[in-house]
């Protein structure tokens, strides 16, 4: 159900058993008494369970000092114990329809938390709850412990996004068969979708294909617009992995020879997302690697037409630390995986993005992409 | 883009224009001094705009006393223009990459907030992000405010249930293309996915096919177990249409002759879910509707195995409320829609549930799906 999960080489493992004890440990070093996990990338770090997110609570209790916990709703109890969460040394503590599984957490805390690291994407309604039944914890963000983990990919990680990256260059590498003049983005965005899934996604995550002026917003996703002859199409494209590992990967499509000018805007753009991918090493800082191709693209006269960061990390989130943008001072260092997605784009007429997931090496970038990134002319 | 997000009868829209002001006065009536919504079914309901939610934030921020206005990021303000919420009377908010977003929506409150409704889906980083610019503003549920409006659908919406239900059951009706002995649940899984597709949803929310002693775990989703003769397979399956609303149906399928204590348990589920479809009329209590089904099933000797409540409310989200469940006194009402899907069990044996999305009306109830909930015995 979760290829991959384990392999038969210890220390290769996908989900490894340790990381609730890394968790713990670091938990600890932070000074927190205890964090609260909900279901999505976090708990599916620590436990390998795919849980999913829901009105009702499960979560992940990891006191700082103490044996963790997942409580569960009793429907999803079988679920759970079918997950690797099982293998990973918790107690699964199942809480029925009537009953209240908040007060059902703050009783089985070693001690009252005085403060606790609640989800980064908790929802509102539980995190108010956990305020309730634990009124003296200062609520702080768990991402302050575990994005520290998870932002250095082991090398189990970096193949399962390397298997990502390859799934979806299929997708792209069979364009042709869905952009042609005359169809709608919406009827070239359902044929997508459909070839993420066959070519070994679980989920589609995302299907952006901006045609002619709507190459121009960045986060178009699907309209009713015809697709003519000449027009530029950005089609970014994402999903995620059966083993949890998310792709992202953007590539522009000319439908006939797009206009002379197109042409210009989009060598200056290859040449500036040539130089990051290539620019990737240990020690540069997201933001300096950022203003690698915001330099080259502004020297072009394109300065003002960038209007976005370079690229976001990606691992169990399509968007996760780092962050490649000005003001993030951190330093790249071997593990990292992030995308590399400057873009040009002029309002009302057209735009291009192109993007690579790079992984930071010990000596520099591995690009998980493999697409040819020139301008792709479909005829 | 949005289809029958707006039609020529006015009353009529499915994203009416009215819908800030009616969330407007309700806020002003709960003594809230702003409500602030993130992407989702809240923002959705509110202006028609379905968000991406993302780390960066969008948030429309409607105070008790003052102008509405929808903060978002510079690339995301394009979508939000193309989207029905540029009708809607708000202003539109575009903050740029290095801005601090929340000091941006602190600034613009018309006064220092003493209490705010975050909405119920609110990531946490987001939370505490709030709590630190409005460090004086006691954070409650924006849901006390928006569900009381969610819960009662007009006639433009439960159209849109209608609709989202005769796609779901065009999947059913198909049932037989995919499963068959020697395929296992996931190949099936994957047909029914392309399929709800197909049939008219924009998204796939859930697939479950449990198989043989799979069909005793409720929230079982999919796993590489091969379809054997003689198995009971629940599928239980659910998408979003284009317009934003959600189908969710269940239906029991026998590949092959089922064992003949199959049959009796079936029987006696059959019996309680009709029962319940029947029972709904304006005034009888969540809870009464839940104790229908119970009931029956408790006097066949199967109560121990009911181990879930009868259902939930639906409509912008899968799950929202009412809640039809022990405990829940709320009196139904005309235009509230919710599912009915009692279950039955046996731990490692097999299990079936039936489930309909019923709209409670004027003087009953009207079931949206409309596929036979007879067992059915594929051959």
């Amino acid at each position: 159900m979760h290829d991959g999960t384990h392999t038969t080489e210890p220390g290769q493992a996908l989900y490894p058993a340790d990381r609730l004890e890394q968790a713990r440990t670091a938990t600890a070093r932070a000074g927190l008494d205890a964090l609260l996990i909900s279901p999505g990338a976090d708990l599916r770090y620590l436990t390998g369970y795919d849980a999913l997110q829901l009105e009702r609570l499960t979560c992940l209790v990891l006191p700082a000092d103490g044996r963790p916990f997942l409580v569960v709703p009793a429907l999803e109890e079988p679920a759970a114990l079918a997950s690797p969460a099982r293998g990973m040394g918790l107690e699964i503590v199942a809480w029925n329809e009537t009953d209240d599984p908040y007060a059902l957490v703050a009783e089985r805390l070693p001690a009252p938390p005085a403060r606790v690291g609640v989800d980064n994407h908790m929802w509102a309604e539980k995190t108010l709850a956990f305020h309730r039944v634990l009124p003296g914890a200062r609520q702080e963000l768990a991402g302050a412990v575990l994005n520290e983990l998870r932002l250095r990919k082991t090398p189990a990680e970096v193949a399962a996004l390397r298997r990502a990256g390859a799934a979806i260059d299929r997708v792209h590498a069979r364009m042709g068969e869905w952009l042609r003049p005359g169809r709608t983005e919406r009827e070239a965005g359902r044929d997508i979708a459909a070839a993420i899934t066959a070519e070994g996604h679980a989920r589609v995550d995302f299907v952006i294909v901006g045609s002619g002026p709507h190459s121009a917003s960045p986060h178009h996703e699907l309209s009713d617009r015809v697709i003519r002859p000449g027009d530029p199409v950005v089609v970014d494209i994402g999903g995620t992995t059966p083993d949890g590992y998310c792709s992202d990967s953007t590539r522009v499509y000319a439908v006939g020879e797009p206009p002379v000018e197109f042409r210009r805007l989009y060598d200056v753009l290859l040449r500036a997302q040539r130089a990051q991918t290539e620019a990737v090493r240990p020690g540069i800082t997201a933001e300096e690697l950022d203003a690698v191709g915001r330099d080259l693209i502004a020297e072009a006269g394109f300065g003002a037409y960038f209007i976005h960061r370079t690229g976001h990390g990606i691992g169990l989130e399509s968007h996760e630390e780092p962050y490649i943008v000005a003001g993030n001072a951190l330093p790249l260092a071997p593990g990292m995986a992030f995308s590399v997605e400057p873009g040009i784009y002029l309002p009302d007429r057209y735009g291009a993005r192109i993007e690579d997931i790079v992984v930071c090496t010990e000596d520099g970038g591995e690009r998980l992409n493999a697409t040819p990134r020139d301008l792709v002319v479909l005829s």
